[in-house]
């Protein structure tokens, strides 16, 4: 890349990164392209040449997490081991991504009603598939007798919506380590999954 | 009280209903008083006559949430039950309030940041130490050998946040019962606490 279209890349990280940041704080309906503009530090005007609208970041943040959760969820599924190890890989790599690219994924999982079609139809369907797809995991435990009877996508309800909690992990003044969280986290939800 | 002055608190209760809806689907920064108006079916004008702000109206929302769990906090705090059973009792609260009283708890659990001073300090002050009083419970657990040794507030963290979840299963078209949603959550999170 030449060097000016590497600036450029640059540019649009550091948009992206510090939208997310204020989109997580503020909402993104209540964030203006011009607070945009003034936390990175440029022009509204030259905002422009970087990207389009605000709902175009939006949908970068959105459907970037997507991508990265995706693919870490196929690596699980063809991976060898057994339904409960795959479910704790699955924890550890979510509670890992809410505490290391927090903005990023907080935004997609409370802001994408946001979106705008038909990126608003896509990011739910791959959002449910998601789901079904972890669900799937669970019942397969389930079935081979390693996982205690239980409604699969409640199961997926509680994990997700626990490891969402992470958000006051990091508003919290007294916090424990990443570690002791994570540990703590699989502790409780792997053990109320298995089978006594 | 009159008939007049009892039409009028049946309206501001109409109003609060109405917006705790409409916050929820559209978030309070979105809504304008103007989309309040028309959803209650009023002229934007009059409805100046029951509430002064749209800030008045989420103070209201907020603070009778608030009211609602501490008061019930109190209750099974100083109830006979053992630290399980407390907590067992806690949680079906929460949930079924999540079923129940769905709009309202949802907009004071998501939407509280709106709140300006000073509700919003007051707001942040009774959710620590609503969360401190759940945790303190569970660490009486603890030390009574009926919970496994776990770092309380993130247990406290996983429940709070895995009953908020139940916005997914509002929204997913099929839906286990509420009964049956209560018992797979009691189930997975109380027997993730339990000591074996």
């Amino acid at each position: 890349m030449a060097k000016a279209a590497r600036k450029k890349a640059s540019k649009k990280e550091l948009i992206l990164r510090r939208a997310a940041a204020m989109f997580r704080e503020k909402g993104f309906a209540a964030t203006s392209m011009r607070d945009l503009a003034e936390t990175v530090g440029i022009e509204a005007a030259s905002l422009y040449n970087h990207i389009r609208s605000k709902n175009e970041i939006l949908e970068a943040i959105c459907f970037d997490v997507a991508n990265i959760f995706f693919t870490n969820l196929e690596t699980i599924e063809s991976s060898s081991k057994n339904s409960i190890g795959k479910i704790e890989d699955l924890l550890r790599f979510h509670i890992r991504q809410m505490v290391e690219n927090y903005e990023e994924v907080y935004v997609s999982d409370r802001e994408w009603k946001h979106l705008e079609e038909p990126y608003l139809s896509n990011f739910q369907s791959q959002r449910r598939n998601y789901r079904k797809k972890f669900a799937a995991i669970i019942n397969e435990g389930i079935d081979k007798n390693e996982i205690r009877k239980i409604d699969a996508p409640t199961a997926v309800l509680i994990i997700l919506h626990a490891i969402s909690g992470i958000e006051s992990w990091h508003r919290s003044k007294a916090k424990i380590s990443a570690e002791e969280l994570e540990e703590n986290m699989l502790k409780i939800m792997i053990d109320g999954l298995r089978k006594p």
